[in-house]
This record gives C-alpha cells, sequence and structure tokens, in this order.
C-alpha cells in the first residue's frame, strides 16, 4: 500500500511525461495512457503546445488547415548546463532539454582552490559553450553541477566534505542566482555516474551499485530503478566502512583522511596507493602515475593494486551483502588498473556474500569511463526540470 | 522520470487501494481522488460492491430505497492466517482483511525439525484459531508465512538457510495448496519486523533499517517507504558482513554458522554470546540464559554484552554510512539487553559514519517486541492480496 501511489488524474506534467518518454503521440495515444477524457486531454496539449513544451511532429504535421495528428517532446526549446566537478579537473557540456549532450569540453581545476573560483570558471566554460552554440543565457533551462563530496540534496549544500576545503555548507544553487534565471541541481558525482551507467548501459537493471575507485572511494545507488541518497544524501558513503577493526587485531591501521582509522579508503583509495608506492620507493605523486606505474607491471605495484583490489573487494561484499544489486559497476580512475582490481574484487564478493546474493550478480568496469558522471548529471537534471510541479510553473509563465 | 511512474486509468484495484487508506468515501471523493468520470466511478463501485469488496457505510447507509452515499472497505469480507516462525517457537493470528490481529496465540516448536512436522504445527494452529473465530477454510483470503532465513520472494523457497536443516529450496507455498484456496506469501522475518515497527510506530519515516540480534544477525530496511528486497531477496545480510580481515591482522577470527570467518554473527550473535560466555565458565545453554545472566550484572557476562554492542555497533556503522536511514530499530531477543548493547552500538555508529548520516538519526529497541514479525507479516500479506491485479481476480471469480 505504502509501495503502491494512489492513482490521480493526470496533469500537464503527467502527460509531459509521456511525450518525454515515447518519441511521438497522438491525442488518442494520450487518451489511452493517462484514462483522461478528450477534452481534458485536449486541455492539456493545449497547455503544452502553447507553452512549447511539446510541438505537432511528423507527417501529421498541419498542413492546409488540417489538424495535426501527432506531437512529439520539444527537447530544443532550450538548453541545460552540466559540470562534472572532480579533484582536479572538470567536464562541462551544453545539452537539449532530454539531457543529450550535444557540445562538450573538458578542463583542469583544483577543487580545493574553494567555490569562487571554481565555479567562476565553471561559468566561463556555460558562457563559451552558449557562444559557441548560439545560445544565451536566457535559454538555460535548467543547472547540472555534480562535486566529489557529500551533498544535502534538497539545499545543494556540499556538507563536510573531505576534499573540497572551504565547500562546507556552500549554498552552489545560490551563486548562480542572478546569473541564470533557472533552477540549479547539485549532486554528489558518484550519484550522476550511477545513473549515467544505468540509463545508458543497464536501463532494464532495477538495482545498480556504482564504486567510484579514484583518489576517493565512494558508491551511488540506483534502487528500484531511481537514485536512492538516504534520508539526508548521505547514503553509499563505503570509503569510510571501516576494515580492520582495532578493538579486536590490535594491528595499527591507517589514518584516513576522514579522521578515523582503518577506512576502505586508507588502503584502497587513490591517495593510499600513492602513499604506499612511495613507502616502497616508487617515487609517484598523482593517482595517474600510479595506475601509470600499474601498467607497466613493477612487480610490487601491481602486487599493491591486487592488496587494494581485495580491500575494495570487501567493502563491494559488504554493500553486496546488505543491498544485493544486480549489477555493481565499476568506475573511477583506478578503473583504469581493471585486470589487477577486478580480481581481488571478485574473489572477495563471491568468497563473502550469500549465495542467493551473488549468484546472478556481474561486476562489470564503466562503460562511459570518465563522462559517466556528466552523462548522467545530464539525465538527472532533465528529469528534474521536468517533474511535474516545475512543468506547471513552466506553463504558468508563459 | 524512471521513478516517475507514467499516469494511467485507475481501475477497480486502484479504486479499493482509496477505500483501503481511508475510512469512508463517497462517489465525488473516489471522482476527485482518481480523476475518473461519474460513470467509470460508477463502474468501478459497482465491481467493488458485488464482489462485497466495499460495502454501504455510516449515516448514509440505504435507508428507503436511498441509494447509500458513503462507502467503506469491507474488512470482514473473510480473514488472513499468519505465521511467524521463529528458530525455537512461532506466533500464529487469525486477523481481519487489514492485517489486523484478531485472535492469536504461540507455542514453542523446533524449526531444525524440518518444512513438515513444522509447516503441520501451523496448519493445526489455523484450523484451531479459525474454529474459534467461527470461520471455516473458504473464508481464508490470505496466508503470511515469516521465517528465520532468506527468502526467494518471488517463488516462496527459502534459499540455503543457516539454521533451517532441510528447508532448502523448499516451496512452502505448495505445501498449503489443497489445504487452502487463497495467496501464500513467504518473507524473511526481519523484513516483516521491519515492516510492522515501520507502520505501527514510525509511520512517516521513509528510510528505516531494522536490525534483528536474536540467536542470528540480521536486517530488514524500508526504502522510500516499502520494503527493499534486493533483485534476489538477499538484501539485509548483516550477520555476515566480515569484521576481522584475517589478510590484514594475522588475529584467529572466529568461524561462523556460514562457513566463513569473521563475520559480525560470529562475535555478536546470540549464539556466540553464548559460546563466549561458555568459555568464560558461565554455564549457559540458550541465548535467553545469556540475556538472563547479563540482566543479574554478573561482570564477566556484562563485559561480553558490552562488547557484542560494539561490534554490532561496527556493522551498523557499516549500514549506517551505505543506506542513511533516519531510525534504528533494534529487535530481537538481544533487545532484551537494550542497556549494554545500546551503549555500544550508539558509540560506534556516532564514531564511524558521516556526520551527515547520523545528525539527524534516531536508534531505537523495537516497540511491539516479538510481536514486531507478526504484526507486519500481516500487513504484507493484506497489502499483497489487495494488490490490483489480484482484485480483478477476487472481481472475476464472483
Amino acid at each position: 500500500m505504502t509501495a503502491s501511489p494512489l492513482a490521480v488524474a493526470a496533469g500537464p506534467g503527467d502527460v509531459l511525461q509521456l511525450f518525454r518518454t515515447q518519441p511521438t503521440l497522438t491525442r488518442a495515444d494520450v487518451m489511452a495512457q493517462t484514462g483522461l477524457s478528450r477534452s481534458t486531454v485536449n486541455q492539456r496539449l493545449d497547455a503544452l503546445l502553447s507553452a512549447a513544451l511539446v510541438v505537432p511532429s511528423g507527417e501529421g504535421a498541419p498542413t492546409g488547415g488540417r489538424p495535426a495528428s501527432r506531437f512529439a517532446f520539444n527537447s530544443d526549446r532550450g538548453v541545460l548546463l552540466v559540470a562534472d566537478i572532480g579533484a582536479t579537473g572538470m567536464r562541462i557540456a551544453l545539452c537539449n532539454l532530454r539531457g543529450e549532450v550535444r557540445h562538450e569540453r573538458d578542463q583542469d581545476i583544483d577543487v580545493a582552490d574553494g567555490p569562487s573560483p571554481v565555479l567562476t570558471a565553471v561559468d566561463v566554460a556555460f558562457r563559451a559553450l552558449l557562444a559557441s552554440a548560439g545560445c544565451d543565457p536566457a535559454d538555460v533551462h535548467g543547472i547540472g553541477i555534480d562535486v566529489p563530496g557529500p551533498v544535502d540534496f534538497d539545499s545543494g549544500q556540499v556538507v563536510s566534505p573531505p576534499i573540497m576545503s572551504g565547500w562546507d555548507r556552500y549554498d552552489i544553487p545560490a551563486w548562480f542566482t542572478g546569473r541564470y534565471d533557472c533552477p540549479v541541481l547539485v549532486d554528489k558525482d558518484v550519484n550522476a555516474m550511477a545513473v549515467g551507467e544505468h540509463r545508458s548501459v543497464h536501463p532494464h537493471v532495477r538495482q545498480l551499485l556504482m564504486i567510484k575507485a579514484g583518489t576517493g572511494i565512494g558508491a551511488g545507488m540506483i534502487i528500484d530503478g531511481g537514485v536512492y541518497r538516504g534520508a539526508d544524501g548521505a547514503a553509499g558513503d563505503i570509503g569510510h566502512i571501516q576494515l580492520s577493526v582495532s578493538d579486536l587485531s590490535g594491528t595499527d591501521a591507517p589514518v584516513c583522511r576522514c579522521g578515523n582509522a582503518g577506512c576502505v579508503e586508507a588502503y584502497a583509495g587513490g591517495w593510499a596507493l600513492v602513499r604506499d608506492l612511495n613507502s616502497a620507493g616508487r617515487s609517484v605523486r598523482t593517482v595517474s602515475d600510479a595506475v601509470a606505474l600499474i601498467r607497466t607491471g613493477d612487480v610490487t605495484a601491481v602486487r599493491l593494486a591486487r592488496r587494494a583490489g581485495r580491500i575494495l573487494g570487501h567493502a563491494i561484499a559488504d554493500s553486496v551483502s546488505l543491498l544485493n544489486p544486480s549489477v555493481v559497476v565499476v568506475g573511477g580512475q583506478l578503473a583504469g588498473i581493471e585486470e589487477q582490481l577486478f580480481a581481488g574484487i571478485r574473489e572477495m564478493v563471491y568468497r563473502r556474500s550469500l549465495p542467493l546474493a551473488t549468484r546472478k550478480l556481474t561486476i562489470v568496469a564503466t562503460t562511459l569511463g570518465p563522462r559517466s558522471g556528466l552523462v548522467g548529471m545530464a539525465l538527472l537534471l532533465a528529469d528534474s526540470i521536468f517533474a511535474a510541479p516545475r512543468v506547471e510553473t513552466l506553463i504558468a509563465r508563459q
């Protein structure tokens, strides 16, 4: 009962959802799919047509006074701007209203420079994309930003981010107010990655666990087909699951950048791998250096990578035991050492988790690679912009 | 988009949902809440009335040829039978069609006797409840059984249950076919407990984690208001999250009854507590004995209970990091040592999990106590029986 929403009359927003998920529809299609009367369908469609959210389409387009018979979502009514912000770089895109990327670029940044310089760089890049697409800020229907840290999804504030110094409680949507007159959606990067991989690669999967193994380690979850963020937007904090219980083992667990000790990330995160490689006499500065060294086959580096895979595998096994997903997707920079990492991950998951949870489980590397966050954020933004109540607002504005 | 289902015309099953969640409704209420036309509402209501799923109600009941104006769900059209099967005992109830318990009893059993003796005992108890309520098997609209082991929810089969010897792949619904002509729903006990606590005590919470700390340890999850079972029904296997990583610590982790070593349950389950108390020279046979001894204040027993609380707290902290629930409810026999257990649980959760995930988190003991599974299973069964497609079947049978 709680799980099945009550049937309610379909408003213009609900009717628009039909057009967003199907190429074209007739009035009769809309009647059949909503159960609305002909006069209500005409009313809904008139509202969507006069707001240019829906347009006549295809061979039924009006000629010589004959009314149009087929209609489609107007994905070129405006554009969406999206930025996928990482620790040391960002990807920016201009998308149509379906969330499909039309123009894209990337550039280096340092997220630790703080919000003002980073968001200024984002805005400069946005303006350049708009100019090259022949658009102006008034065409922007929504802005989507994803960041490498926890986000209070309702307010769009970054909360206690370990690697984003100066961003704590920063109100990203407020920064864009005045610059653009549109909604601003902020999410955690790994949630966007989960959506990107889910919609583009595994659309029929209901439960998907996305692991980001980069400098840090995090998880995004698709549950019953939608992003799961938890009660406060903090879900998926897999990097700080504790591995060694010092009460029991007495060993000295490595200190994590979150302030605790023995976290998964403190053993298997990219930064920990860099630390351990240096301790072992290999001189590496960045996670990319570490990945490159491991790919050369250096024996010590490979041994450390396999160890990281097993530790990450412990955390993934815990998550599989708890969540029982159908698919686990591993992305992030460390997915570049797939061979070394995946052996350890699979070993641990199949050893530790209940047979019922693993018999149909698939563990795969990212398909979209470094673009999964950008692609997913654009799709999340499109969904958010065209959520039913916002559609009513768009119509009322006309 | 994936998260927002398309609007569709409300069938008789959807209309019945309105009656199940509200005391009484008029035809106008149904029109307003569904957007259906008057003639369609009349048609839906006639079908529900002639199937006696809905009845005239209250002051608007028909008198002197005036048609009824108010209608209500007919919760006494038949009864539901529910059994909450534990390792050493079971609770059985006869409920109305809202899933409200009307007659209840409990008795000792040994689940390890295997399915045939246990289900025979369930059936004998069901027949006694039916007789005392003046009902017969034809009045039974549904049977709900919950068991202390993993269940493949779609088929109702128990799968690889560690403590239910002889039950692996046993088809519980098939056992009842021939004895009763009604749907049989089988679920894992902790899922039923989660539903019981959620609906009865925390109805407005969207994300709830139910921990069963008994002989074994398990978790049930309410996600976005509904039970989350995972892709194969294996979600919530918190008892076999691994605590000590022998690769790292070199300590000898205790062997678990699942066949692995170092599981949460192998340290903090009731059976492990019994084992450790005996090793420490205290003679206890059952988990109840252990709980009773801890409540006497025996220093060694209290020390072991606090240790169990901290270990359980590690696993709960991991789950909180991953799921970010609003409420954690702890039930099962070990909730009887709340004072000793909760200190350790709270210590670990607040130390380990992200501040964003714990700032609004509540950790509470079960309110329904040993009845949470029974109460929840009855509610789950009522929802399942009156899911829209089944309502169509009930109507077609008339």
